[in-house]
């Protein structure tokens, strides 16, 4: 049995009796009830997860997985390829956009190598589990062998769990990779059966022409390819990205040990969508952070049946979304856990049931 | 001259030369122009609130300003009247709903009795500074007279510069007052003419019948008070509420003082109106948090211009959506002042201007 295999046998359903729990104490709280709305929801979520009905989130990770694309080289992208290595040194002196709201929320930014194309030295808070220098181009071929395939979503799920060595109540996801909404968009098209020119995002400064070419591009590699929409190894290797796969078993790893997870942006969704092809059960640990301005994002949540928590205007990725959610998932956990109760704080309840119910 | 009138003298426009300066550092950074969306829209806009290319958020504080209704006598509230009270001593001692937000997001919540039905022990992080016990029922007559109105705002001002002499980056609003919605409501039918069945909301556990009983409520009191709606002082006095007026000071006095005031939910949004109705370029201030259920909220917002930042299905008040977005925008300031620019972190910049621009 592969290691994916024990990982993906490892992920349980939520606990019950815990949701249940919690559920019974966000009614006793001195609020009108359900008047936190999704901090509500989130917390008893939380606590099926987590498996206790007061669920505490001290230690936060978000893990910033990267990786090279051999597609760049065919002109899908703003920046050049070196970008990923430069970025990746950025935010291991904490100068990213991932590290000023990581250290805003508290949590830990971890940066992964997954398959970039340069040999970084070992550095505090750089895991090394590259794959490969980038992938092929998925206009010739597959991006990747099926084995390598398994490989990063393999590594993702070891990330995940030495992270958790370390200390680690959540995870959010996050990835650096020039060029890599190309492949998440294909992924998104092959298993979701979207057409393409509806899940294409224009990003910010992106012509007419640009878009017509992006589009040209991933339409060409799904023909040539043909994933197979069922089998989340063929379309991972086929049209997928070593970071894409890192972030699908740092999901199916984290949901292994009963932690819950933080979907970043575009990018993260389709490492989410593979995540729950190979594992249905794993949809349930995952707390979407954000809708993205990429359109492709809208197919991928109702793929899956999710609804992200903010709606900001997001566009980074790296695990800045991730970090918003980590602060709002963190304070729905306070809320179950620390607030008075009725009749703790010697509160009178409703007077008219079914009656009026005010904000203040 | 009023102190009301000096207030609102002191009101400036946003700095311009500020907010070009945040504008052309945003572009620096070390990510895709734009990419951070509304955190970048928000970090220009502190800019030019706080005038300085770089503004920095520490000292947060949240004042839930207090208040009863003489309306509630007339059958519009789920909870009996003294859970005002009962709630502000649960505040008092850290239990309540806006205290474990604010703690999580490291500000502090100052209570201020701005017309309970109660004498209050003086106490650390309550100000007191009560018009009168309880507004009268608007369903007879104005809910308080011209004078109480504009003592109120002056009241709320006052709050706020008090607790800037403490020390105070920002200012998010909150409250607390049993049957608060109802004039709230009112407010903003009598300001924006939207109609009471279109503004007034079910609440959680509203029956179709209490719907009913408070839309007449709402447009009989609307009908004997005959409220001006370009008379900021009448509206309040004839439908308001202390609290509201309380409120809508404290966004005059935290704007005269160049300070950025996020507003809590649909109460705050009335006070808010209020505020803005004596102070066009106080609008300007204003960080909209979240958008209520409450369904007139939509409607607020319109007349305002306003887009919340989150949409969360919050209800409760109390200052709890204020404290989610203070931290929003302590991180959209973080972003401005701590990433790192292009030519600092050795990063490249795009190869194709008007190409594609990718998350990752």
């Amino acid at each position: 049995m592969t290691f994916l295999q024990r990982t993906i046998d490892a992920v349980h359903p939520l606990c019950e009796e815990s949701m249940e729990a919690a559920r019974r104490r966000q009614d006793q709280l001195t609020k009108p009830a359900g008047s936190l709305g999704r901090l509500e929801e989130l917390s008893i979520r939380l606590a099926g997860i987590m498996r206790t009905p007061r669920p505490r989130i001290k230690d936060k990770v978000i893990m910033t997985m990267a990786g090279d694309h051999g597609v760049v080289d065919d002109g899908v992208a703003l920046y050049p390829r070196e970008v990923t290595v430069q970025q990746v040194l950025n935010f291991l002196r904490g100068g990213g956009g991932v590290n000023v709201l990581g250290r805003h929320v508290g949590a830990r930014v971890v940066l992964v190598d997954m398959g970039v194309d340069h040999d970084f030295e070992p550095a505090e808070g750089l895991q090394i589990r590259k794959v490969a220098r980038g992938t092929a181009s998925m206009l010739r071929g597959p991006a990747m062998t099926r084995e390598q395939a398994l490989h990063s979503i393999e590594n993702g799920i070891a990330a995940a769990l030495e992270e958790a060595g370390r200390g680690m109540d959540i995870l959010g996801t996050g990835e650096m990779g020039i060029g890599n909404t190309t492949p998440s968009t294909a992924i998104a098209c092959a298993v979701t059966g979207v057409a393409v020119p509806l899940a294409t995002g224009r990003g910010a400064g992106l012509t007419d022409e640009g878009l017509k070419r992006k589009i040209e591009v991933i339409e060409s590699s799904l023909a040539l390819n043909r994933p197979d929409p069922s089998d989340a190894l063929d379309v991972l290797s086929k049209v997928g990205g070593f970071e894409i796969g890192g972030i699908a078993g740092s999901i199916l790893g984290a949901a292994s040990l009963g932690l819950p997870v933080v979907v970043d942006g575009f990018i993260s969704t389709a490492g989410a969508i593979i995540a729950a092809l190979l594992c249905p059960l794993a949809r349930e640990y995952m707390i979407y952070s954000h809708k993205s301005v990429e359109i492709g994002h809208e197919h991928m949540f109702e793929y899956l049946g999710a609804r992200p928590l903010l709606d900001l205007g997001l566009r980074l990725g790296e695990g800045t979304g991730s970090a918003l959610a980590i602060s709002i998932a963190e304070a729905a956990a306070k809320v179950l856990d620390e607030m008075a109760t009725f009749e703790s704080a010697g509160v009178s309840g409703p007077v008219q049931p079914g009656g009026l119910v005010d904000e203040g």
